[in-house]
């Protein structure tokens, strides 16, 4: 049975007579039907009448409809309007543009525009670098999509993804500093994509790929890696793996075991999966078999229309694993699900190594309900932020940018993806750790610092960190 | 002789002996270099030494060096360091994106990210024009160039573009409540500027092309505006020409003469020269004469490379005036400069009919010296803040972008301009009209509302005002 939640909170204006005791039916009313009631206000009061405002959080749209149909049908009360919150706080979009100084006056207009903005530009046409210092480029990312694979919805396209992408500019400026600004892409062609990425780079200092689907996101990512000199980053790819191996590190504590003893069953062989694998091995994990609905990912099965697969197949699967998902998790230490609803059982569980570890990542809904996991896997993570150990990206993307940014990195290596994973397992001393305490929660204000300062460190180290350019408040340019 | 600016505003971090008189010697020093002083601080007091920051205005970068010069020379002085105002105000751009909500719980979070958005997004795919209302397309436009003809500095590239679109981005913020976010493209090809707009459109709720170079933005706008469903607006070209249309009218109310009977010699055969005639005879304006460098666009002369001057001689130049500019404005009311410094003289305006009305618009110098000018004609208006009656279309952009979203108009319909013009023109009363007070202050916070409101007027009167989409507060989407 789904929960109550804040996402379907809706605001029902009632009028009906000011009697005794009416207040009280219309609040069982709403108890009864498994409502959970938030605020109560008062909207007026006449002779006689009183409107009130009434908040309560519903499971979904069906039930939040349902309750507003049993306030309809109690006599004497008026439905007077019923008001969606997370609609309304939708209304006329959720980021704004704000200039950092105000433009009060002459002085101020001829500086920040013309002529003073001349000189400014002159300085940036002399060294393109200067931008780095003098424009938005030094904070700020576009978060680029084409809608195609937007959460659990699919195929919606660039403009009812926009939400989306806002929803992600707020995360990248609340929890990083980071400016970032959504940039939804009316087209569904590869190249396409590549190029207007590349002609839309002067005014970026990175690129956030989100929600393109695979395998497509793949080549995107690692062809605008290779022409631009700013990081190209897609999050649905290696933010998840970071997240995950920095739950897998602390989940491995949690059961003593050591990364590479153990045997990792990933199911999802799209772009997500593969990001997954390349992370787990960069930093020396067992056998992995990946999965996809039809099973393990060996050289026997036939993939020749998808190089991810392919990839997939000629770096996993040491031993040929061949079989149902279930069958391949026979004896395995971790499972790692970036697929769909309900692929695997409690008994598929029951089949793995002792201790096992189990991380049901599917959007909304798990591989495995987590509760019904947790009854036999020794450590178990989800994408839901209503069960313990929430795998999340935006424990990652945040700090991340914040740390390339500030020194200004050219490019994603390998030992930074890394550095931040660690960073995010860091942030839980070991004495806290438990089985239902692996990773942070979102909103554990450590995390994107100790990211950032992780991964800034780790850019030095990897060559891709530019010196600090610094301005030099030269007269002439 | 150039003026001190403030957008050559120097602050010198100076150490010297803490004597009588010292400080006097420092201040003097400025001021016969024609330094114009600011603020005087105090950074550090030692035994006997004193450091102080001493702001001033120079004219240009040159001057400001020699002023620097002169105090480096003085005996017992040290200067520490010189910051330039204009380059500290431009660190790390200009422009910031705002979350206008905090997410500062889980539940925040559920409402403006997942799982809460996505209801969000399902309603925007079913009707995608509530995107309008549910996402920053209401209220956001995009500033677009490829940076070939950026202020009077020309083809320095997108890079080096960016401050100029961050400032005009903090200007539709400031004056018209507008989101303006800056693209830079890194294209020059027509086509590709074209196709990308098009693919970056669904973020967007207007086009405001700037700086692109003649002729390719009349084609880039024309081609956009028969694409998209949102208003496409060169501001270069119209603009301009709404604020030339304005400043005319109240000059000619000045000079008690009628758009109708007047002739007009336009100087700049370019986009903005363009669009000044479509608008001028859209009013009903009198015979107009174009000129280039070689003088007066007529049928004799070949302009087969030059879309732009092939529609000009179509339909301008009615007697078919030939010979130079001088020559072209023997007789006529009002000449337009929108073309580079110094292409007319005294003797031109001399030639021009009784009470001629000089615009000099080239920026930053003029056609002809706005001083030298007055001496001869009745009206003189320039692109200058430092001379009266500045053509400035921050007087209009800001105003017309926030009228067109009130009402989401589709497209900027040529009523829609005029009713600009007719708002600019009409915040000054008829009796406070004087040949040096013909357009308002760009600072006059009348204006912006006033052109708002009489864009949205003319939009719904054009037919291209869609009706106001509201969210309905609907449960289900």
């Amino acid at each position: 049975m789904k929960r109550q939640s804040p996402s379907y909170s809706l605001t029902v204006r009632l009028r009906y007579p000011d009697k005794a005791g009416q207040l009280g039916r219309i609040t069982s009313a709403i108890g009864e039907t498994e409502g959970m009631i938030g605020s109560v206000d008062i909207v007026e009061v006449r002779k006689d009448v009183i409107i009130r405002d009434i908040t309560f959080n519903a499971r979904d749209v069906e039930h939040g409809e349902h309750i507003v149909e049993r306030l309809h049908s109690m006599p004497g009360v008026e439905v007077l309007r019923v008001s969606d919150r997370t609609y309304r706080l939708h209304l006329g979009g959720k980021i704004e543009v704000q200039a950092k100084i105000p433009i009060k006056n002459r002085d101020d207009l001829s500086m920040v525009y013309t002529p003073g903005v001349a000189r400014v530009c002159r300085s940036i046409y002399n060294d393109p670098d200067a931008a780095f210092t003098l424009t938005i480029r030094r904070n700020m990312v576009a978060v680029v999509t084409d809608g195609t694979a937007v959460l659990g919805l699919g195929d919606i396209g660039p403009r009812a993804a926009l939400p989306v992408m806002e929803g992600k500019a707020m995360l990248f400026k609340e929890f990083g500093g980071v400016d970032a600004f959504p940039i939804c892409l009316d087209t569904k062609d590869t190249e396409k994509i590549i190029e207007t990425v590349a002609f839309l780079a002067p005014t970026f200092g990175g690129i956030n790929l989100e929600d393109i689907s695979s395998p497509r996101c793949v080549e995107i990512e690692e062809r605008l890696t290779e022409r631009l000199d700013i990081p190209v980053f897609h999050d649905d790819q290696h933010g998840t793996a970071i997240v995950v191996l920095a739950a897998l590190e602390n989940a491995l504590k949690v059961v003593r075991k050591e990364m590479k003893d153990i045997r990792v069953v990933v199911c999802g062989a799209g772009a997500a999966g593969q990001a997954i694998v390349r992370l787990l091995q960069a930093v020396g994990v067992g056998p992995i078999v990946v999965c996809d609905r039809q099973g393990a990912l060996n050289k026997a099965r036939n993939t020749a229309d998808n190089p991810v697969k392919q990839w997939l197949i000629a770096h996993t699967n040491p031993e040929q694993v061949a079989g149902t998902i279930g069958a391949a998790m026979q004896g395995a230490d971790a499972f790692i699900g970036v697929a769909s609803a309900n692929l695997i059982t409690v008994e598929d569980i029951k089949r793995m190594a002792p201790q096992p570890i189990v991380f049901a990542l599917a959007n909304p809904d798990p591989e495995i309900d987590p509760d019904l996991a947790a009854s036999c896997a020794a450590v178990v993570a989800s994408g839901r932020s209503d069960y313990a150990n929430q795998i999340n990206n935006v424990l990652c993307f945040p700090g991340l940018f914040r740390g390339m940014f500030d020194v200004r990195a050219r490019r994603v290596a390998q030992e930074m993806k890394i550095a931040a994973a660690r960073a995010i397992a860091g942030v839980i001393e070991p004495k806290e750790l438990t089985a239902d305490y692996i990773i942070p929660s979102v909103f554990d204000r450590r995390v994107a610092p100790a990211v950032a300062k992780a991964v800034a460190k780790a850019a030095h180290e990897s060559g891709v960190a530019h010196r600090e350019h610094k301005p030099g408040f030269k007269i002439s340019p």
